[in-house]
């Protein structure tokens, strides 16, 4: 089976010029990797329609799922809804179960600004989740989240099971060896070990390693195949400890 | 003066897994709001050339400064270098000044994996900044960081005044009404003060207030026209508080 990928598209000068950090694209790069989906990108873009649609047209036509966050809501600074449907080449319509949805909720508070929550891209639909009374809307396969991050956490978790693939199989090795050292070693490794993903990260501000390897996989006899030969490789006397998310 | 634009490249599948969570991204938009300089895109994209090259590309030709974390150094997931060379067409050559500072630095351990650090696009140069003996080697308008956040900081902070420009003014105003209900008052002030850059973020977990606007612009006296404007707009008694980063 294929493993799915995903991208994420965060929305909004608040996140660019620093005025809120960033917390949804960091809590779903966790959720993500939890669901055994690679994620491929991340993306943080103004409220602008030309540059929302570009990444949304990209994203959906090269990634399984595209997540939007933020720019949906009642105000001129909200434009995810119309770029998302222009990245389509689709129309605005107000969705009649999202209208009902509303009037449920407003009532008597009911008015322009609040209908307004009901626009979306034509032929979206609702996709309603566990624990979940407003569902979440989703154009193809771009599921459109608020910014808020209480409610972007919210609307994930109600839905996130359907994403659900096989995991990631990771070990990690670490070594006082210099990463420039074992260099020439890990590049032999991954020639002959194409079917895991390795990854090595020196620190330079700790004594206690000085490069973690990471070997992962969606295959457990593939990570320890690496892993045994890159451990016959390293010298004994520097390696400090293994660890593995499987074991 | 056009205001100057950027964009940052995070480079590594340490931070799209996961595994490390990206501090550079979220140092660096700080750092340049704090310049004057607008960042407009933040990408983070795996470590394959194509996705790099394709980053490095279209950024470089769409904003004035490109700044990129991680992917150099001496391992096969460092392919920064290669990635920035196919981006401008230029083959990757030993850069003698980088030999010279190598073989300063590593003297008898001098060997092949660490020459590979002089590796850099033709035709790039070393931008050398305040209190800094390691320059940053950059391709045209792209300044190449490490990945490491200490040595991106550090490395960031000795050039960054060079691209200093106007600061942004910004005052927000804090009010109890709800976004719902200003919103139109909202989308008719954005459409007269265009010379403004307005922001509307609701909360929806705090009693304190219930919507910051945030009114942006390189000029104090644009600001203080769309504040004065808004605030004549809101309810008195639902004025929590005004701030500003120019008073």
């Amino acid at each position: 089976m294929r493993q799915k990928t995903a991208a994420i598209i965060v929305i909004g000068n608040e996140i660019l010029t620093g005025k809120s950090a960033d917390q949804n694209a960091s809590f779903l790069i966790k959720e993500l990797y939890a669901l055994g989906v690679a994620l491929r990108y991340v993306v943080i873009i103004p409220d602008e329609v030309d540059e929302i649609a570009k990444a949304v047209r990209e994203s959906a036509a090269k990634y399984d799922y595209v997540f939007t966050s933020g720019g949906v809501g009642p105000t001129h600074d909200d434009l995810t809804i119309p770029s998302i449907a222009r990245a389509f080449n689709r129309e605005v319509v107000r969705h009649p179960e999202l209208v009902a949805l509303l009037q449920g909720f407003f009532g008597d508070k009911m008015d322009e600004p609040r209908l307004r929550l009901a626009d979306a891209p034509q032929d979206s639909r609702l996709v309603y989740g566990k624990d979940l009374t407003w569902p979440v809307l989703a154009t193809e396969n771009v599921y459109i989240l608020p910014g808020v991050p209480e409610y972007f956490r919210r609307k994930f978790a109600a839905i996130s099971e359907q994403f659900r693939g096989e995991p990631f199989y990771v070990c990690a090795i670490y070594t006082l060896e210099e990463e420039l050292d074992i260099a020439e070693r890990l590049d032999a490794l991954a020639a002959q070990h194409t079917d895991v993903e390795i990854g090595s990260y020196p620190v330079f501000s700790r004594d206690d390693y000085r490069v973690k390897v990471t070997i992962e996989a969606k295959e457990v006899a593939a990570v320890e195949r690496a892993r045994d030969a890159l451990l016959a490789q390293l010298k004994a006397d520097k390696l400090v400890k293994t660890e593995a998310n499987y074991e």
